[in-house]
């Protein structure tokens, strides 16, 4: 992921220096947990933890030099690694690393730096959520048009449309917790997962030391099953980005100019129209819900190893690891960021409501002339025709609203008084249940509107 | 999904008559509900249940004409079902869809047939599962060689193999029920999710009756993150099917021939060539999992509908729906029967394990020699050279087995006894965890080997 | 791809019988071949060929159920068929397939399949093109807004907007013919691709009566590349289809209303919503796009098959095959009726365009203020300036056209005559290079506006 | 993509310092365009060209550093480059960018990036196509087995099937040659494509001094079919890619070992396995093809840009183009050393050819008892029996050769000769087509053997 789109905090999960320090705490743990059961002398754990607990605070851009040095000429990362701690610890490095493989260093480390992302991926969806939340109870009675294939429908509030993406982005942090879960594995169990020259003790240790389980059945490797389920999770988060973000295009557009991102003090929207306030940001999710999509499919691609293990998933994870996590931790915060700050007009979304000359509440006219005995079919055809005959004509002099056309109609006027038609023109029925959905969706928090 | 990959049990889900059948039965039971609240009258609901189921059981080809005829006019689907049950009906039909929207019945019986589809799918796993268990057990002491980078690693057996894909196929199938209670939802909420035109009581009702949840937040649609995590799951079940398959086709590859896909009497591996018998069934679930992964892309998709709605799902879903669900319960009974007929030649395994002289205990002896007070990069060094003096001359003349090369190395024969090297040479030490991992894997089932 | 979406002339080449025909050809073309050269004698070939053509000319249902109950038993496609021959063709049928193997013939009858595909698609393009291009010049100096980020830009013309889709789709119709040159590709060549049992020129001959290239190197089957370059191709062109209808859909929602798919009389667009008249065939479109891209996912996947050929491939091929093209084929047809009938509103264009008080012309007063010796950032921020002041009041009773904020700007009014400024707020400058555009796209066949 | 997958001359294409060349090098061609027609001075764009190119040439840190600063305060990155350029260029500076939009500069000059890429492409695709010639012509006549589904065909020779990989990078480098044209496009046309502001000449000017195309219709941005297609390009060759290392990964598996990557002397192939030499450098790009692979998914959901453009497609390309060609410059660049370097083992090849009894020439047999007079059924039937015969014993006391089996069968021995049996066993047959197909693939080329 290009620096543009990157923080900090997820970068540095994916820096080397946090990988050689979960590297060594791998294997630290594993000697403590072998000098346990006098697999190898107390002393010799005492002295690996010690002075590589020295070497790792003390790690520096000539440690990092050392060790590629190292791979440079042995081509494997994890002997360099090894041999570079030898360095530090001095003799009693021979018993480091005994009996176990490298995949075992390297795919729970990667369990681990998943973890740590997915904690920061939850941190974010909460800022998501908390900012939603704020919008919805905001404008819990704000009316708004609610629209099904980018026309008019029926009204609804402002607040309900938040609290949909709400309840959206509360299954994905279920979604997230639970590819956590999935991925919290680790495996140290040799060269194909028969624990043949080590104790599945130390895996035990290990993985209880480091928040894991360990995995029931590594063959050198954790099983990509599960990562290829932590991507997935991503890209249904994504998407939902995407769905958010789509939502606020929309209502920015110039036409509606319901909502509109913040604009910055000193911001250029255009270097050739000085007019313009673009939707940049929820354009820029679009973007980025699209990357981080896009990875689940290679993830998926993975999970078919050859036999016990080939490598062919490194060269895929050492890239979408870093671009999934990093890309959607910087767009779930621009997201919180950008919903936290979004500007709303209720007043347009009110003028736009009524822009239709009443049409939207033809539903409601229909029902009410079931009511008075009309078949569906005749009832359908006679609001079909009123609706036609005001949109036909909307803003034109001639033009009348849906509720005069309605009252002039013979088929009308004889069947429903004009106080039904006064209250199936009045927005507050579609309010009526959104304290129900409210409880549902934000339990005892939800204050009354 | 083409009829060559197609079952009649998940087909039939996907025919018109399910779909209308399921149709009826959301009308029919929100109908009963609104009559539980005087919505609507009793004898109405009642009129509607019996006739509508009359003429649902006696539902012919002629309806089916009949549907296709009227929505030929109205170019609506619903409507025109709705129309044709008006005709079933009589009267009372002017009690029937009141307050709903189309999406009311499509949203909910498209989470109805998934979740059937769910069920079958979950019976298929369960196919392949038990076919695993057996293979697992039949084999759980058979040595067979592990391999990564498709070389020769470390011993392991063949069990081992089936109890790790057993692993991931309960963890699919742990997926697949977290899937199906996903989509388990309903959604009886109006045009734009607001109740505006029906108690919410009624969603309640119809969603207890045909055992799903109701949705939180519909928008008229139910939210399509939840159909996204859905082919998700299948994407990743997809993956574990290829896994294992890619492995048959490996076991069987005329070089290894460790185990063979039942070749049945009668069956032509080939027109031109008579010898050949191809695994042809693990290589078709390479392909079905290539398509079934693929339909999550689109499904990924669908997630950002415009505002309450657009209906760009619904052709994406009108074929993925069937695709994917057909095309993976095809393939999951395919490898559930192949899997239970593998046909698996242990002295062929045994063989193979011994072909390179004995260097697959190369692990073993870097840590006798490490125990024996040998640096790591020395034992390395002395262990990588008679590994590769013993592969550069398999077969030929002047060639000796790695034990033989070890013994006549002066770097190794004064530092470890024979016996050492004996005991480094036995499988057996590869298989003393098995019972550990058949403990977790299959619990208290698991019998000894 | 389900009936729905499907054309009986796309749908019927991929029919049992136009396989079998194709098969027949492919074998009869192949004996002819061998005639010619005294590999077989020529009664033989001559006999096959008349045998042969009667029996297809009179393939019926019970042809197809003996080919599938002969399959039953040999489980294999090819052989199936050629029994099925030999019962029709008698003694000489033992002089078909010699020294062939099936994939010759199935590789060969895919390539005529996709061509034949590529044919009708090609006229569907052009179908496309035609009805753009009648757009394009109807609306040639229809002033409308140009938007980028869905924010208004500058004006251009509706038929500007017609002719960059046209160009798309010209591009689109170059790329699928480079397509079906790939895939015009015959492979007769044998096992492993040796030509061991039959001589080459059986191949170059019949590759020639087929329109086709004989392959380079095939390997039992034409390499997937081509495939794969092939079905990318129709994703990019299904791409191209979501573009348009996004714009449909865009032009046709309730605030814009700009355009419009045609309405068919009797058509309902919402069960619940009478007034309702939906972009519903640019919405499937849309989704038809999403399938049709999907599919370029596992075509890719199927490049990679182990050594001379394994058969992972056809499952992908016997559905995605149908799909793409069955989909993409009702696709182009839907959108090319959608443009020829779709309804345009070039006063609501103007409407709109002014709507934003004359902003719109930003870009130029810039540009004016610039030749007036203002510097870039100081014109920048004037002009940004009014702009805001103008948007921000929009439709409110002290609100003031862009214009005349820009009149009472001290900053302005003594640097640019009111002239200057008018001429700023003509939409013409937008069109002037209209012909030239135009003179590009469509060559010597644009007439005047 | 990360530094391991980078090689600095790709990456430099990418570089901030490239682009800013680019940008000015847009910028003061323009001027000098607009100078030639008079819109500007001629001693302006002098000045412009003059003082950009010395700043530019002296591009530093600071300056990046710089431009960072001003668009930090912006948001913008055309303005605040503009900017710097500004105080670079002095008061002449308010001549540049004249009537331009930021996506004329930006949109350009991503088309020059990429066709500086795809011209790197190129010659790795020469060094893969010249490392697979050498080899083809090392290896023409190098007897092989070749297999179907994995399991033994018939022979070919090891030349051959490099032959077919060079075809395959032969398509692949005229598909890449066809999507640097489509790539290779400029586009200077204002705000919204209609050259308002701007003289359409400077496009042209620009176009033809940067070796690219002038856009048909651009609408603000060079429209996203074309980078669409460019990414499916490389995804096309990203598949053929790992086509070819799946045909090494096989070939060095431990039971088949025909050939081996180079083993770099001091290299270690496991931390715990000193005997591994693995296929690490196939494997790795394997998954670099599924990488670059899956680019292609988010470039064809750029298509659709919202009307004349909205920016979703920037944060994908920002990624996706560094990471496609780097990922596929290093993958090519690694393939062609893999492939020059790769140990073939001709006797080994001819081992496994012979492994399994001669039962690999059944074709050939079943064709002798076809022209032996013998039907194809009858024929099929005995050759069959006979191989299953030879299969079922390989390698046991009692079993025997196919010959054997074939020489002992009642039905075969009155039938056929001695002789005709043994020419049956021949490889040379197989080898008999290689010149010509040579011929084609190569050329006049092409060496005998």
């Amino acid at each position: 992921m290009v620096p543009r789109y990157s923080r900090p905090a997820m970068t540095a999960i994916w820096s080397p220096v946090n990988r050689y320090r979960i590297w060594f705490e791998i294997e630290a743990l594993a000697c403590e947990a072998m000098a346990t059961f006098g697999a190898i002398p107390e002393e010799a754990a005492r002295i690996i933890r010690e002075k590589g607990d020295v070497a790792m605070a003390a790690f520096s851009e000539a440690d990092l030099a050392r060790i590629d040095e190292i791979e440079a000429e042995t081509r494997h990362d994890v002997i360099a690694f090894l041999t570079w701690l030898a360095e530090k610890v001095g003799p009693e490095s021979r018993f480091v690393h005994l009996g176990m493989t490298s995949s075992d260093v390297l795919d729970t480390c990667f369990s681990v730096q998943l973890v740590q992302a997915a904690d920061l991926l939850l941190a974010d969806l909460d800022a998501v959520l908390a900012a939603l939340k704020a919008q919805a109870l905001r404008h819990k009675m704000t009316v708004t048009i609610g629209r099904s294939h980018g026309i008019h429908a029926e009204p609804t509030s402002f607040g309900l449309k938040m609290a949909g993406h709400y309840a959206e982005f509360a299954r994905n942090r279920a979604r997230l917790v639970e590819a956590r879960r999935e991925i919290a594995v680790c495996a140290i169990s040799g060269a194909v997962g028969t624990y043949a020259h080590i104790d599945p003790r130390v895996e035990d240790f290990v993985a209880e030391k480091l928040g894991l389980a360990a995995e029931d059945v590594s063959t050198q490797v954790i099983p990509r099953d599960r990562h290829a389920a932590f991507f997935c999770a991503l890209a249904v988060i994504a998407s939902g980005i995407e769905r958010l973000a789509t939502e606020v295009r929309h209502l920015q557009r110039s036409e509606v100019r319901e909502a509109e991102e913040f604009f910055h003090p000193g911001q250029k929207g255009s270097s050739a129209m000085p007019h313009k306030r673009n939707p940049v940001l929820s354009e820029n999710l679009t973007g980025l819900a699209r990357l981080v999509r896009s990875y689940a499919v290679p993830a998926l691609e993975n999970v078919a190893l050859w036999h016990e293990r080939d490598i062919s998933h490194s060269s895929v994870e050492r890239n979408i690891g870093p671009d999934a996590t990093i890309g959607l931790d910087f767009a779930l915060m621009r997201l919180a960021g950008m919903m936290e700050k979004l500007v709303v007009y209720p007043e347009r979304m009110m003028a736009n409501l009524e822009s239709l000359g009443g049409v939207v509440h033809s539903g409601e006219v229909l029902l009410a002339l079931a009511r008075a005995g009309i078949s569906r079919e005749d009832a359908y055809r006679i609001v079909q025709r009123n609706a036609m005959a005001t949109w036909t004509k909307l803003g034109e002099p001639d033009g009348r609203s849906f509720r005069a056309n309605l009252a002039a109609d013979p088929e009308v006027a004889g069947r429903i008084d004009t106080d039904v038609l006064d209250e199936a023109m009045d927005s507050a029925r579609h309010l009526a249940a959104v304290d129900r959905i409210y409880a549902k969706v934000f339990g005892a928090d939800a204050p009354d509107a």
